[in-house]
C-alpha cells in the first residue's frame, strides 16, 4: 500500500467511525449508513475513492450522515460531530476524483459575466446590464428604476434612435419606420411626440390597430443597417459609460464584441402580464390581449433569432432570469442590487452619479 | 384650474426648465429634449400625466434628460441638476399614472417567494430551496455546496429514498424499481451500494446500457405512490426543518400546499453540459452524449408536466434560473448566498449548524 493509500483508507475509516457515532447519538438504527462488515463497509469507501463516477455515491452517503447528524439534541455532541463532518467533507472534496471536481464553469462566459464573484474585471471595464424582457412583465420599469438607482444611464429602443439621431446628426442616418415603434410627429406637436412607441396606443384604438402595431415592434427591420447602427453604438458606449440597455440584442452584441457585461432575462407568467397589460394599457378583451402576448413573445423570438443565432428568452443563454411576478418591480431591482453588492471585491457599480 | 391640475402643471413646467437648463449647461441643442415653443410643450406634458398610456413617453423623455445631465463635467453643476431630477421623479412616480404604477407583482407568487424581501415570513416558516436542474450542469453539486454552506439539510432523489424507507420502515412502503435510479444491491455488498444512481454507470457500460438507465431516471414511475409519498414527506419535513431539495418537484408541490419557498432553475448551454458530462463520467462519444442529455431534457420535461401540470424549465415557473456556465458551481453557490443575504431583515438562514 502506497502512503496515499493508507492515507484514503484512513479517511474510508474516519467516515465509517463517523457514522457509526452518528448512530450512537441518535440510538436508532434508521440513522445508520453503514450496516455491512466494518471492513467491506471501508473497503468499499477506499474503492469508490479511486472512481470518478463513484463520487456521487459518496456524496450522497455524506449528505446522508450529516443529515442525521444534525437532529442530535445535544448541542455540544452536535457540535463535535459536525466539526468532524467538515473535516472529512473538506478532504473529500479535494480528492481528485472529488464530486466537486469536473465544474461545470465555461471560462469564456465566465470571464464576460460580470455578477461572477470569481473573475476579476479590469478597472477599465463599464457596469453595463442587459435585460431582456417579455412584453407586459414591467421589465422596462425594472431596468428604469434600476438605472435611476444605480445613477447610470438608461438606453431602450426610443432613446437609441434619440441618439442615434443625434449622433450622426440626421445625415446618414437611415430611419425605419416600418421596423421601429414610432408614429409620426404632426405638425403642431413639438418633437418628443414623434417619440410616441407604438406599443403605448391611445385607449381609443381597436384591438386590430393595436395589434398592427404591437407586431411592428417586434417585425424583422426593413433595414438591417438599423440594427448595425446600434450594434456600433452599444460597443462605443459600453468603452466609455455604465448603462442599462434593454432588449437590442445588446447581451449577443457585446458577447460577440468579447466586452463583459450582466445578461438578464425578466418575465412573468402569461396570466400576469395579460393582468397588467389589460391595467396598464386599458385593454377590456382579455383574450385579445393573450393572444397579442402570445404573438409578440413569437415574434421576439423570430427576431432575436435573426440576429444573433441564439433563442431568446432560453435560461441557458443568459445569466440568470427573473421572474418579476414573484418579484414586483421593485423587489426585482432589489434583488439585481443585492446580486451586484460585490463587498468590497470588485466595483460597487453605485458610485454617486455614476461618473468617474 | 383645480388646485391639483396647477400643481401638475407646475411639474410640468419645472420638466421644462429642468431640460432647458440642461441644454445650457451641455451648450448642444442636441441635448434638448424639448424643442417646441414653451407653452406647448408644457401643455403636452400636463396632458401626459393625466393619461396611463402616455406615462413610458414621459419616462423616456426623463431618462434622456438624466442621460444628457450625466454627462455635465462640472460636478458641482451636475449634482444640483441631478437633485432637482430627482426630486421631479419622485414626484412624476407618485402620481397615479405613474410609469411605475401597475406592479407585475402576484400577491399569491410573491407570499410564496422567499427570496422576495418585501414580504414578511413568519418565524414558523423554514428555509427551503428547491432547485431544479438540467442533467449535467452541475446543479446537484450546487445544491450539496449550498445545503453544506448553510448548514442544512440536502435532499435528492436517493436520500428521499432512504429517508422514507426508514420511516417507513419498509412496510408499506412501495419501491419503485422501474421509476428510481437503483442497482439492485447484490448480495456481498453492503447495503449502501443499493444507492448507487443510475446515473452513475460504470466506464465500461455501453452508451445503449447508459441510454436505458438514464432514461429510468426521468421516466414516469410505474407506481404513482412514491410520488405521493414524496409529496407527503416534502410537506413534513417542511414544517419543521430547513432544507435544499433537489427536483422532485418539490417547488410545485411546496406551492401547491402555499409553503413558502425558494424556487431556483440552473441549467447551462447543452455544449458545456455535453463537455461536462464527458469529463466526469468518462463518455468519449460527443454525439452520443448529446444525444444523451438531449433525450433526459425531454423526459424531464414529461415527467414534470405529468405530476405537475407545469412548464420544467421555463423561466416564468420559478423565482429565478442560473446559468451555471456563467458561474461554475462555487460561484453559483456564492451567487444565491448573496441573494439570501436579508441584511437583518428577516431571517439569515444560516444560523451555526442549522438548527433553532
Amino acid at each position: 500500500m502506497s502512503n496515499e493509500e493508507k492515507n484514503l483508507h484512513e479517511l474510508a475509516g474516519r467516515i465509517y467511525d463517523l457514522d457509526e457515532e452518528v448512530y450512537r447519538e441518535l440510538g436508532s438504527s434508521l440513522g445508520r449508513v453503514f450496516n455491512g462488515k466494518k471492513e467491506d463497509c471501508i473497503e468499499e469507501t477506499f474503492r469508490m475513492m479511486h472512481e470518478r463516477n463513484q463520487a456521487y455515491i459518496l456524496r450522497n452517503e455524506l449528505a446522508l450522515i450529516s443529515n442525521m447528524a444534525r437532529t442530535i439534541q445535544d448541542r455540544a455532541v452536535r457540535h463535535r460531530i459536525m466539526v468532524k463532518y467538515d473535516e472529512i467533507l473538506k478532504e473529500v472534496t479535494e480528492l481528485p476524483t472529488s464530486f466537486i471536481k469536473g465544474d461545470i464553469l465555461d471560462q469564456k462566459m465566465a470571464k464576460l459575466n460580470m455578477l461572477n464573484l470569481q473573475s476579476r474585471f479590469s478597472k477599465n471595464d463599464h457596469l453595463i446590464i442587459c435585460i431582456g424582457r417579455t412584453y407586459g412583465c414591467g421589465g422596462s420599469e425594472i431596468g428604469f428604476t434600476l438605472a435611476d438607482t444605480l445613477k447610470i444611464n438608461y438606453y431602450d429602443v426610443e432613446i437609441f434612435d434619440e441618439v442615434l439621431k443625434r449622433l450622426e446628426a440626421e445625415k446618414d442616418y437611415v430611419h425605419d419606420k416600418g421596423g421601429y415603434p414610432y408614429k409620426e410627429g404632426e405638425d403642431h406637436q413639438s418633437r418628443y411626440l414623434s417619440t410616441v412607441p407604438a406599443f403605448a396606443p391611445t385607449p381609443k384604438s381597436t384591438i386590430k390597430e393595436k395589434l398592427r402595431e404591437f407586431s411592428r415592434y417586434h417585425g424583422l427591420p426593413k433595414k438591417d443597417a438599423i440594427f448595425f447602427n446600434q450594434s456600433d453604438l452599444i460597443c462605443d458606449m459600453a468603452k466609455k459609460e455604465d448603462f442599462v440597455v434593454m432588449g437590442r440584442c445588446a447581451d449577443a452584441i457585446l458577447t460577440n464584441n468579447r466586452i463583459p457585461h450582466i445578461s438578464i432575462f425578466i418575465t412573468a407568467p402569461l396570466e400576469q402580464r395579460v393582468r397588467r397589460i389589460m391595467e396598464v394599457r386599458g385593454y377590456e378583451n382579455e383574450k385579445e390581449a393573450k393572444r397579442l402576448l402570445t404573438k409578440l413573445d413569437k415574434d421576439h423570438v423570430k427576431y432575436y433569432k435573426f440576429y444573433t443565432g441564439r433563442n431568446w428568452g432560453k435560461a441557458r443563454n443568459y445569466d440568470l432570469c427573473i421572474n418579476s411576478a414573484s418579484y414586483g418591480i421593485q423587489g426585482s431591482v432589489d434583488l439585481i442590487m443585492r446580486m451586484l453588492k460585490k463587498d468590497g471585491d470588485g466595483k460597487e457599480g453605485s458610485e454617486e452619479n455614476g461618473k468617474k
